[in-house]
């Protein structure tokens, strides 16, 4: 009873994986990670337990295909207007992250990983996907906005920081800032200091 | 939790449950979060489960007090000196997150708690208890050296941020910057922007 392979030609395995796909987004929504097994999924979407087995070899990774579908979540044409442009990317940015499944399973998958040792989404979604990019529009400035001091690994660490955040502690205690005022602190981090001696980068 | 009032005068019961924090810290690096039920918090430590749920309702209630046991780990009296203040302050907090149990265990209980509904520590530990020293450190900074323009919880919101994402994207694919980076973004986020119209409040 192998699989047979699967390709274009062939809708009704695509629609079982979609179903389950879909089944497991719902459940991660209205039940949480921990609920979310292959056997709720199995349960939720009607595809057999042994079907979804054949397709994932396990629940996380299940989850990460349903939730982290792909590694380029983020594409965002630079026009050269660096406060336009960085507010388009923080919000792309953190809109891969704010489908509600993807909230519901990034904590739970972090966790996962960090018992296994290995590094998977949403790892790689942080830390990999957008860097390019950021540095794209960094590069696409009109002189003179950019402090050419400042690292642009440093800002983009700390904007992936804010990003992690808004994820994982949405619906927490305090309410969260607009957006806006997250585009407004890594302009901030970026500008140049006038009057200073072009080389003082972060140092007052 | 149905806990007997414990005092000084109490010895024994306050060691049974410092076996069993202890045993819970252990099993987390070792073995994760997961993996730390009471069933194995009571093989570990000696301890039987009964009395484990005497004092703790849930294996949740027993990790939260092993990792986070109270909700003021940062103590840093400012001296007046930004950037010193700031390390020191940066340092601490990001400490109160660095041991390694409350490492292993801080998006497992995030994880959770999202599941839940309530926020709880972490998420108040990140949030509520540093966030009066960050302004208290800001306000013993001298004249000139902090932008009145600039909203404090802002920036304690990218700090934040900072802290979170080294704790849960420890060991991860990207090795760290080290944290005297984090120190020279807040700094930068703080700075006034000499000639700018808008600081000029902070100027000397």
């Amino acid at each position: 009873m192998a699989e047979p392979a699967r390709g274009p030609g062939r809708p009704r395995d695509n629609s079982i994986s979609e179903r389950a796909l879909t089944a497991t987004r719902e459940l991660l929504v209205e039940r949480g990670f921990e609920a979310t097994t292959i056997q709720a999924v199995a349960e939720h979407s009607g595809v057999h337990a042994s079907a979804i087995y054949r397709r994932w070899s396990s629940r996380i990774e299940l989850i990460e295909e349903a939730t982290f579908p792909g590694l380029n979540p983020v594409s965002v044409r630079p026009a050269g207007d660096l406060r336009r442009d960085m507010s388009r990317f923080v919000r792309a940015y953190l809109g891969a992250f704010s489908a509600p499944a993807a909230r519901a399973a990034t904590a739970g998958l972090i966790a996962h990983h960090q018992t296994s040792g290995r590094s998977r989404p949403p790892e790689l979604y942080l830390r990999v996907s957008a860097r390019p990019q950021f540095r794209e529009i960094l590069s696409a400035a009109p002189p003179g906005t950019v402090d050419p001091a400042v690292d642009p690994d440093d800002v983009f660490d700390m904007l992936l920081g804010a990003v992690l955040s808004r994820t994982l502690l949405a619906d927490a205690a305090a309410p969260q800032r607009p957006v806006g005022r997250t585009v407004d602190m890594i302009l901030r981090l970026l500008r140049p200091l006038e009057g200073d001696g072009a080389g003082a980068g972060g140092r007052q």
